[in-house]
């Protein structure tokens, strides 16, 4: 293969990566958007692109594999692709996240609709955002903007616990509104989960651009690894 | 580097993650004991555990990185490290579930302790041994024992959907006991979701060994790639 034709390849990958998050960020849109109509028919549509996302995990998955095999690439494409394949089971993920929402929107049908202290749409909002700034930080090989996603991760956490608290404390005062509070504290869960999709695939992308392992380091204060390529 | 050598990086690679597996595993059986007993010091251990598999998850990568960049391995041994990566990224949020365990059971401390209709350390005991049994599948290259766990996967899905039901049945009859009853809801939660890991380990596994990717066929039967590698 050429250089000319391995860089063509690797641009494809992305090309396909960024089709993948595109799907992936819809796929919570939707389902969100049948959580507050109360809409099965949008249920339906969100499980048909899970299944295509996961057809093109696989895809994605051996494209990316071919490459190290037949090309075996060193240092930065090498990163490259293993964002990649990272970035793949990531966005993956957020699929699942999207079906798991709809599965609630199915048990739901028999509730009555009530006024709820969360605000879902608002953080599902942000929580597509920071896929769709983090995919774009990795098409744009933009470290700064990867790390905006990983602050917008902090105020992610920061509804996801208020809603829990809120929540709780309605399920205790008003023991009739408990399935609807329950569904709306899982969905909640489920939106902060997708953020730290968005969060690891943020941090990959510092990875792949700095080769500086960012995980982790929020925790630890570690020092700079001094086994760190490049 | 000579085979000899990169025979020898391999496999202490395959090492690295064992102890990886273990300090996982353990976690896990540490934080339903400090759920069981209600004991914040054992919260503790499981915490600094995670701080450990963090540490961990971080050297196995670049220990990966370094062979797949000096070594440009092809066929199995690629696959191999690739599926060491993407292990070990299933390990690490074993850990981080853990600990996810040891927030809830920090939050019960003002809780009266009451009986529920669930037995959170039966689904536990299930989820570690599969996160065991997905590793052991890796250390001897075993399919047949890969499989099991997808088998096991299964159980652990019905006895979490059960769990739902009899807690949220108990949360909308008794009033009083929705905080235990959400807190035991919120950990079987955590335990499926540390079964789904041990299933992506195994689904990994099979990959590695048969070069047959396994997964999603559950839902989409698609037949063989003739793309898939060998």
């Amino acid at each position: 293969m050429t250089r000319i034709r391995f860089q063509q390849s690797l641009d494809e990958l992305k090309e396909q990566l960024l089709v993948m998050a595109g799907l992936a960020e819809q796929a919570i849109q939707r389902a969100i958007e049948a959580y507050r109509v109360r809409d099965l028919s949008i249920c339906d549509l969100v499980n048909r692109s899970e299944m295509a996302i996961n057809r093109l995990e696989r895809e994605i998955d051996q494209a990316a594999l071919d490459l190290l095999a037949m090309e075996q690439p060193t240092a930065i494409d090498l990163r490259f692709i293993l964002s990649v394949i990272k970035i793949n089971a990531d966005l993956e993920r957020v699929g699942d996240a999207a079906k798991n929402i709809t599965e609630r929107v199915r048990g739901m049908e028999q509730m009555a609709i009530v006024d709820l202290p969360v605000d879902i749409p608002r953080m599902a909002t942000l929580a597509s955002e920071m896929v769709r700034k983090s995919l774009q930080a990795f098409i744009e090989g933009d470290a700064e903007l990867a790390r905006t996603v990983l602050t917008m991760d902090d105020a992610v956490d920061v509804m996801n616990r208020a809603a829990y608290k809120s929540l709780t404390a309605l399920m205790a005062e008003q023991c009739h509104l408990a399935p609807q509070a329950l569904n709306a504290l899982m969905i909640a869960r489920i939106l902060e989960r997708v953020a730290d999709h968005a969060t690891n695939i943020a941090e990959d992308v510092i990875f792949w651009v700095q080769g500086d392992d960012v995980r982790h380091n929020k925790k630890m204060k570690t020092v700079p690894d001094p086994h760190a390529m490049e």
